[in-house]
């Protein structure tokens, strides 16, 4: 039961990385997030690290790769929350994580997908 | 880090139950939640509970509870995805959860809420 847990919301995944990311839960949260991606037809998919406070060069290429890989199955990718602190440490080691979208929030992530929790 | 991750989603909390509730992780999840209520200002709770293949007394009392703790604070509270065999359980314990708001899944229950993802 250390997998990643995936929540679906409608058409979106949202993923919750609340665990400190070592080679293998992050190459199974890869694996596991593009099963699910196929399996609910998702949309979208907003990967939320603020639950991380370090990003090693591994992880930080799992999340790029997953949003590439989502790009080519047609979903979009936004990972949000990211840490100031792993943020100035990804550019410091010249890894500025390009081609991922970014947001500060899950709000703001949701809405770079083009979707917003709306009162009924 | 064994914590249950609390994801904020404007002002709602989402709560995704993803391991096993023992007696310890179920009180310390109750605590976490009253407190991001508190922090957040949260309107609305959503607990998803389709990771949990196991239910006992005990997790289900913390359960009830939790949603009488934040009627009491003003917010709301909706428990979803419960498996069948979770609530056949449940049931034939006697324990149906009177005064806690179920839901399918998540969408149903931030619906609950009066709540829902759009596209904007």
């Amino acid at each position: 039961m250390s997998a990643i847990p995936i929540l679906r919301l409608g058409h979106v995944l949202l993923v919750n990385v609340n665990v400190e990311l070592d080679d293998e839960i992050a190459t199974r949260m890869q694996n596991d997030v593009l099963l699910a991606i196929e399996r609910w037809e998702a949309e979208g998919l907003v990967i939320d690290i603020s639950g991380l406070e370090v990003v090693d060069s591994y992880v930080a290429r799992i999340l790029a790769e997953t949003g590439q890989m989502t790009k080519l199955m047609g979903t979009r990718c936004v990972v949000c929350g990211m840490r100031p602190e792993v943020a100035a440490t990804l550019t410091r080691m010249g890894y500025p994580m390009s081609g991922v979208m970014t947001a500060l929030n899950l709000a703001d992530g949701l809405s770079l997908l083009g979707y917003k929790l709306e009162r009924v």
